[in-house]
């Protein structure tokens, strides 16, 4: 048997091979890679697998390993095709080819200088400039953008939107964030630049062509809009240092991607779209979820004025969550001992490209987990709570999101998006304001928008025929002859059990709660089946119209929780190709698409069912997420009830100053104690 | 001018000094202290005070040291006569005398031990057990809880409700909450037993005073029953040590008790009843709260069935946070460097009682603050986040509560609760289920309840005259020939500021945010009112009926938030006498009194406000909260908004590993790495 799991990402040689295969299936012609990557087995047979292999029982065979390929392929004529392959890796042959006509590829770093470069060089945009009479020292800096669809143009072709800034320091790290210019250009698939305008500065204003210098009354002084520490005066020096030593070493395990930690289990994954993946999540070998994945994520901005409903990003589809993530580093991202793993992405050439430290494994103190003091004998027992932290940061653009899978000795898992990074701004003129914006800076216009996460839950609760059930906790009828409710205070639950796909909305008056059920596991002691819930993070969900792009494009905004048959092909709820997506292609539309026809199943009770949950922020920005903005966190939670036979985490050893080490704050340390 | 800040709690001479003057006054009387306590001084006079004290200015004069005094004066005719007192300290003499008739005192351990021993000192009490027929080896506990008024007995005697358990094992720490026994007693004031009964033990039986022998087929194992290490088997040994060092010491500085930390400066303060009380908070000199506490806690239970509606306990207003603090000891409750506070409460003779540390006070690493990397260059930026804790544990019978505040570098505030400890429990026939509890082992019910906390949030946001603005998101009308939304994705904000006291709720669905604003200082940049918002934890509300003691007892908990005007006397949202409270005294009631009161002013625009936030958990207990319960996390927020110039973090350093000192995880440590 291979050394090879079935869930890990493709290697090195294996995107390689995959190259290898298709550069002869096309060659002779002109191409890039887009994307080499592990097309997963189907569940089916990896269900199958996964059982034997828990039982150790040996394998009769080992699942294909199929590379899911995406290339461009050039035609003489100038135009693209975007081409989606499977190549079987085992067979070295291709055994599924479709040209994805009217789909873009999601952009990335070397196009994005591509299309700042042809901008750069362009006659009309030098000229625009010129005219803009800009400081003395500044230099421009063009920011590229996928193009949010808007029906203002023929989608037949991919467009960059390009945003202007300046740079007024001569300093790479300058925050150009903070110089927003009312320049604007479009760029096509072809690298031409196709249209140079000027954005509207006031409530009243639209795109013109008509220049006007740049209002020096604008600048301002460093102090206020600089972040990086080489721009910035010496900072305060009162933190003193706090280090996390673990002198026996990690509770965790690994080999490969298998971690094992504190009678948890999973494999680890990473791709170039969804970044980290887990797999396969078992607590005291017990399968829990067969899957765990940030989806999508949509950044729609809530300004109205031509082109800026074009700022809508979804950071997952668009642009890769995988090739995307950070490469973190000893003692910034993480303190104590860090297991670092890499990805692996491809070159346009197919060469396998390292993505260094994606992901950072570590644990973490989480304060305390139980206790319980005894108030006849006066004694205690502290268990204090250790974490384990999978957690992989991505960066597009000005925004960077933190994302952390949290595991609890409880058997609980928290899944932590942290939002920090810089405003996206525009420009605005001095003394303007506009409803849908703050002013964080003098002549800069940070737009009010939105965060949309989709967490993909595809739960193996003993297995994998689940339910959803939903509760809510009502009073009791009062003063009802029938109901025996004599003070008024009696409550009760109701509960009822999801049977189609659909979306559902979150209600805390009710006190509504998700569970992912087995029924046909039923608790010994409860009675009730096992099962785990969802604990919500309470967003708005999207604000833009029903009948706009942004609405047609990200159908999941449109409810907190969707719940789906499982199919090996929807992974993303809100299709899979985004890059100018006229909509249709998302959950909803899938759920639709079943239940209109009647030889599909749309039947979600004991059956294999993915749960997703929309949740994030509504993001009006407040001057002190300028210039850089102080982390905004989110959290939903997974936790077992009625699971288990009691509390998981009750044979977690007490808290004791022998491990643990505490000090007392000394005199010389701290000035007086009372 | 004296060493002792008006903020300070009555230190031990101040208690002993306060007694003497009482004693005096009742010279020749028999009498108990129930409390002696800092009366604080006026807002108004404190107001100016600090004024003076932030501005180094000479103090004119010193608020009147007041000790709040309560004491039980016992008659020749066998009656108690609860006195309330002011004693102002400087001149020795009583400046206020109460007699609160119909009120009765919270409990405290010495009672619950005096009625534990009279119940247990009971013939019927006895004979009902002898009826019990009870296994060998088992010994009965009593658990007296304060009666929650039903309107079944005359509420002019405090009574006792004494709730029936037995241990199994002779270990005075087994868990007896795994044996509820069917008996139940109430003992009155004069510590007599009035009543001894049975409890019903399904769904359809009522109070009845025939025993059944104790059903021995609800006997189960320890393992399952027992969370005290002594009755526990070995622990699991896969968690290694995981310690906290600061090599340069703690960032923080105190001095009494003032403490000092990154830009914070806050006063600690710490009473019988609400435990732990922060005062005059203060962001790099700006005043941002005059006061936060934890103001009421109420947990009514869901049973419907008599006795069991007498189960809703306001834990601090009947039990009191303060004086049921845990004593918090090194290696256990916090790592790292600690520093730890002590209260003062006093003895039924009126000595100074030390409550050792029930209050610690730590640094923590919480992750990311802030990160931005630059994709032109690479160049990350990291910041940790250091957060100040201070934290206070308290038992109340079965539960605990983990109170925390917890304190950013970037100017935010956040309370954290944890919910502990262990289910009470009622006895429940084998075989037997009802809708309103899980049953966690064999014949235990874990019965709904609910837990409601009221924050009281005083602000004093750059001044004490505050408003609060409600904002919520709301889409652009699409389709409005006289609004530009073109593309249907523009969406802004409408705010209104509250003028009237009342209650309001929350809303994610429009993003609804309560802002506490300053309208008379505007933020230079943004052009708006100064403010801090409040995140609140949504949660569901009291579930009991309008018309049920329940809902009158807690007026609070009908609304997540509450505005009020400012009054030295209004701490206490379901008012000060919460013992067999019969409604009324509550800030709904408050509230009312002064909108129908044409003397009295009900506004809170650009006034001297009080904003309360109701938050809590409806907790259908889960059997992985048995036999002691994972922490159940709730946390508000209350952050910056528009208040300062920019991210108030910006000055942190950057994460160094020089100074963090992470590891990589080596080989050694694990197993193999990819």
């Amino acid at each position: 048997m291979s050394d090879i799991h079935p869930f890990d990402p493709l290697g090195p040689q294996e995107i390689t091979k995959a190259a290898k295969v298709v550069q002869e299936l096309f060659h002779g012609k002109s191409f890039n890679f887009r994307v080499i990557t592990l097309k997963e087995p189907p569940k089916q047979e990896m269900v199958a697998f996964l059982e034997r292999e828990h039982l150790e029982q040996p394998q009769m065979s080992q699942p294909a390993r199929i590379a899911h390929v995406q290339l461009i392929v050039h035609s003489d004529s100038g135009s693209n095709e975007l081409n989606d392959l499977l190549v079987d890796l085992d067979r070295s042959i291709v055994v599924q080819r479709e040209i994805l006509v009217g789909k873009h590829s999601f952009i990335d770093s070397d196009y994005m200088k591509d299309v700042e470069n042809v901008c750069m060089a362009d006659e009309r945009v030098q000229s625009e400039i010129r005219k803009l009479s800009l400081p003395q020292g500044a230099s421009v800096v063009v920011e590229p953008w996928a193009y949010a669809t808007d029906g203002m143009n023929d989608m037949s072709e991919r467009t960059s939107m390009c945003w202007f800034y300046m740079r007024l320091v001569d300093n790479p790290d300058a925050n150009y964030y903070a110089y927003p210019l009312d320049l604007c250009a479009e760029v096509s698939e072809q690298l031409k630049v196709t249209k140079v305008y000027h954005l509207p500065s006031s409530e009243s204003e639209r795109v013109h062509e008509d220049a006007r210098p740049y209002d020096p009354c604008k600048i301002h002084s460093t102090a206020t809009s600089e972040y990086h520490p080489s721009l910035r005066p010496p900072p305060r020096t009162t933190t003193k240092p706090y280090q996390v030593v673990q002198p026996d070493g990690v509770s965790f395990k690994s080999h490969g991607n298998l971690l094992t930690w504190e009678k948890w289990t999973m494999r680890v994954g990473f791709n170039y779209r969804e970044g980290l993946t887990l797999h396969d999540i078992r607590y005291d070998g017990r399968s829990l979820f067969y899957r765990l994945s940030l989806a999508e994520m949509f950044v729609p901005y809530g300004d109205p004025r031509a082109p800026f409903p074009r700022k809508a990003a979804f950071d997952l589809g668009n642009d890769g969550a995988g090739i995307n993530a950070n490469n973190l580093s000893l003692g910034c991202d993480c303190l104590g001992l860090i297991k670092y793993f890499n990805g692996w992405h491809n070159t346009s050439l197919g060469e396998p490209l390292k993505l260094p430290n994606v992901v950072c494994c570590h644990e973490q103190d989480d304060g305390i987990l139980w206790k319980h003091t005894n108030f006849r004998t006066g004694n205690a027992a502290v268990v204090r709570s250790r974490i384990l932290v999978l957690q992989t940061i991505i960066t597009v653009s000005n925004y960077e999101y933190i994302f952390a899978f949290h595991f609890g000795q409880d058997a609980s898992i928290h899944y932590e998006v942290r939002a920090t990074g810089i405003l996206s701004t525009s420009p605005i003129n001095i003394g303007d304001e506009v409803g849908y914006g703050t002013i964080v800076a003098p002549g800069v216009l940070a737009p009010y928008h939105q965060h949309l996460f989709s967490l993909r839950i595809d739960p193996a609760i003993d297995g994998v025929a689940n339910s959803l059930q939903v509760e809510e906790s009502n009073p009791l009828p009062f003063n009802d002859p029938s109901v025996r409710n004599p003070f008024g205070v009696g409550y009760t639950t109701h509960s009822e059990i999801v049977t189609e796909e659909g979306g559902l909305d979150l209600d805390f008056n009710k006190n509504r709660t998700f569970k992912i059920i087995n029924e046909a596991k039923v608790n010994p002691i409860t009675g009730t089946p096992v099962g785990f819930k969802l604990v919500p993070c309470y967003s708005q969900l999207l604000l833009a119209h029903p009948e706009s792009f942004h609405a047609k494009r990200s159908e999941y905004g449109n409810h907190a929780i969707w719940i789906t048959r499982y199919n090996d092909d929807e992974l993303f709820p809100a299709g899979k190709h985004t890059m100018q997506s006229l909509g249709g292609e998302g959950i909803n539309s899938a759920i639709t698409q079943r239940r209109n026809d009647p030889d599909t199943k749309s039947t979600v009770r004991n059956e294999d069912i993915v749960i997703w949950h929309t949740f994030g922020s509504t993001h009006n920005p407040r001057i002190e997420d300028w210039p850089v903005m102080p982390s905004e966190k989110m959290v939903v939670g997974l936790k077992p009830v009625n699971f288990f036979t009691g509390n998981p985490s009750l044979d977690v050893a007490v808290s004791s100053q022998e491990n643990n080490q505490s000090r007392l704050v000394s005199e010389s340390t701290c000035c007086l104690s009372n």
